[in-house]
């Protein structure tokens, strides 16, 4: 008889997006005159850059002839992709980044869910609250959770992240064996200082514990003094890996293509306590589960490092930023406390209530955000406000909301 | 301390396509006067069909405006591509398959691999051999086997493909729970007949197994009597997911796309023997790792069921067919047993010799195949000949494999 993995019953359904959706139309039904506004879910709304596009069609027209078409590709991207990625995202910040500790993706997603297959299952896990869902669902998938009780899982370490400590939890006093950190922080949009990834690089070498960094939103750090990598962070060589994506960036949510950093001093640990390379275990299992990523697709994330890539990409990022600094000044400006939104396109705002209580009063203004709470127990009181639309709209949905609130 | 997944340990390097790089690049410093013909690795090598660049460039264009862009898709796969799936793959053909039982993916390796996901560890799994090899390895990451002995692993039921049985292995006597198949076979080239795919189905409803179907060499089926899909079997829908790509149809093996069948009929079974749809399992895995494929690329492989794309497709796999043809009946006639090559791109042709030694009488005329051991210890004596090459060059080939031979 086949039988399923039963740490799949252990899932809770995610009805967050689903009843929001059903909120949505619900109102939409009993205001048809009020066109809705959303600022709720993190995907990206303005074209890619012109110099994707190019590239984009470059490569498609090769794709087309017998003489340039290009089958299978290098599963871990080509080089022109990983050298372009290794030059410009790592070692011009000083982190001594080689183009082959650099994995092409279609997806953070995918890696983030992905990478937990390389570690035994009677680790040790920490996750962040509130988180997006992905890291605590594939640990729970994999059977590194107990059940579900008083809101939280069994076996899991939680780092709540508050008002108190700013967003970013400091280092357990316990010793964990994983840990995911995402900074610049979604849902929150809180950044971490020099000093705090100093802590918890310190903490994974004391403990030989693996950093899972999710920098994902690296892209929107506008203050100088905040790292973009982990790998600025002394140590971290040895502790942590990057996530990082072209989603957010350049706009490739609908395009797909992302990439994972395994540098090759990263050690884990059999059952005897001997050292293996990880970077040689994600390599095979990149290998036998995935082919690679489209070459058209790697020829457009290639042209993101070209100086009109460049450019394009920050003048998008820019129109976000401007975006976000609208919505965070008019929410404090209505008396909320906020987080976010300076260094990431996501404003994380007290709402001094229930979530979803919040999320319906702008709901009847015509705006869509996210209720805190579906990202974890400590977003509860909090809604995400997300920069992604058009200005126009941007300003259109705080004049909505302040209508409502005063 | 982070500790590793230890069945890892478990996976045999596999040194196959490097050494055949090693073995090809020695002879070529020999011989830099004898060009190599590659008819080793199964990569197609003709251009997308014009019908695909099309869509392609045309999806590229909606890209790049505000209005007509794409940010995440369904995870599943766009409608217009599930619904063209369903249609023509299936209900042309008398399949009741629905869009919404067709997950749209990046690829039939990444789905081939990540399904066991579904199942719990200490299931009963038959592979058949020779294989490819992502069916193993997948399952040995899992921790599905015992160590390798005397070439082969612990805790799996292999199911050997031999002359004997004309490379279709009969049902086991014993009771497995999960069971890979593949036909048309790589390597092989073998196809399994209506009556032979019977008893498999009728096997697996006595036993509550699960059939994995690999269709991904479908298209290249000319003769009428062998069904294209497992669906085609009364009882399928109950016992069997499928797998396709448009990798060999259309040429995707570097634009990347697939998909994978999962009827609503299918259940799996948790410890207590409660039955669970297996579509909602995969579903939610699919939801929670994966984010969807490029819309350039989902427009591009509607393109194919289009009427200039089906032309298209027709005249690129007819062209492999020819070449596959032509290598059959030069190794038939120099006194090799052969099959595939009639309805599948591959030709697995009895060396009566030592899998490599035969490779290397094949090198020294300068001609690159793939040696059969390398699928399997049942591979051993044979190579694979691919058909995916210039009908030039495999003419050219098998005039100096005739040369060399006789």
């Amino acid at each position: 008889m086949i039988r399923m993995n039963s740490h799949y019953k252990k899932l809770k359904a995610s009805y967050l997006f689903s009843d929001i959706a059903k909120r949505v139309s619900t109102f939409q039904e009993n205001n048809p005159d009020t066109p809705i506004i959303r600022l709720g879910i993190g995907d990206v709304t303005h074209g890619l850059p012109e110099a994707c596009i190019k590239a984009l069609h470059d490569a498609v027209d090769e794709m087309a002839e017998d003489q340039s078409f290009k089958g299978y590709g290098p599963e871990q991207g080509y080089a022109f992709l990983r050298e372009a990625i290794a030059k410009n995202d790592f070692q011009s910040r000083g982190c001594a980044i080689e183009a082959d500790e650099v994995f092409v993706s279609d997806g953070a997603k995918c890696d983030t869910g992905n990478f937990q297959e390389l570690f035994a299952t009677d680790i040790r896990v920490a996750i962040p609250d509130p988180v997006y869902p992905v890291y605590l669902d594939t640990n729970i998938m994999a059977g590194r959770t107990g059940e579900f009780l008083d809101g939280r899982y069994q076996g899991i370490v939680y780092l709540d992240s508050t008002s108190e400590n700013g967003f970013v939890p400091p280092v357990p006093e316990e010793a964990v064996d994983l840990i995911y950190l995402c900074y610049p922080n979604n849902p929150t949009g809180a950044t971490a200082s020099r000093a705090q990834l100093q802590e918890w690089v310190d903490y994974a070498r004391k403990n030989k514990a693996l950093i899972l960094f999710d920098a994902a939103y690296e892209a929107f750090i506008t203050d100088p003094e905040i790292p973009h990598s982990i790998y600025e962070i002394p140590g971290a060589r040895e502790v942590a890996v990057e996530f990082r994506s072209f989603s957010k960036t350049a706009g490739f949510t609908g395009t797909r293509c992302a990439f994972t950093v395994v540098p090759k001093d990263c050690m884990i640990y059999d059952e005897k306590g001997e050292a293996h390379a990880l970077h040689a275990l994600w390599n095979r299992r990149h290998c036998t589960k995935f082919n690679g990523v489209a070459y058209p697709i790697q020829k457009a994330a290639a042209a993101v490092y070209s100086p009109e890539g460049q450019a394009q990409v920050k003048a998008l990022i820019t129109g976000y930023l401007e975006n976000a600094a609208i919505i965070r000044s008019a929410m404090k400006e209505l008396g909320f406390d906020c987080v976010g939104g300076d260094n990431s396109p996501y404003i994380w705002v007290n709402g001094k209530s229930d979530s979803w209580e919040f999320f319906d009063r702008l709901l009847k203004a015509g705006v869509v955000c996210t209720p805190g709470a579906g990202f974890g127990r400590c977003g509860e009181g909090f809604i995400r406000i997300s920069a992604f639309n058009s200005k126009a709209n941007v300003v259109e949905a705080m004049e909505r909301i302040r209508k409502t609130l005063t």
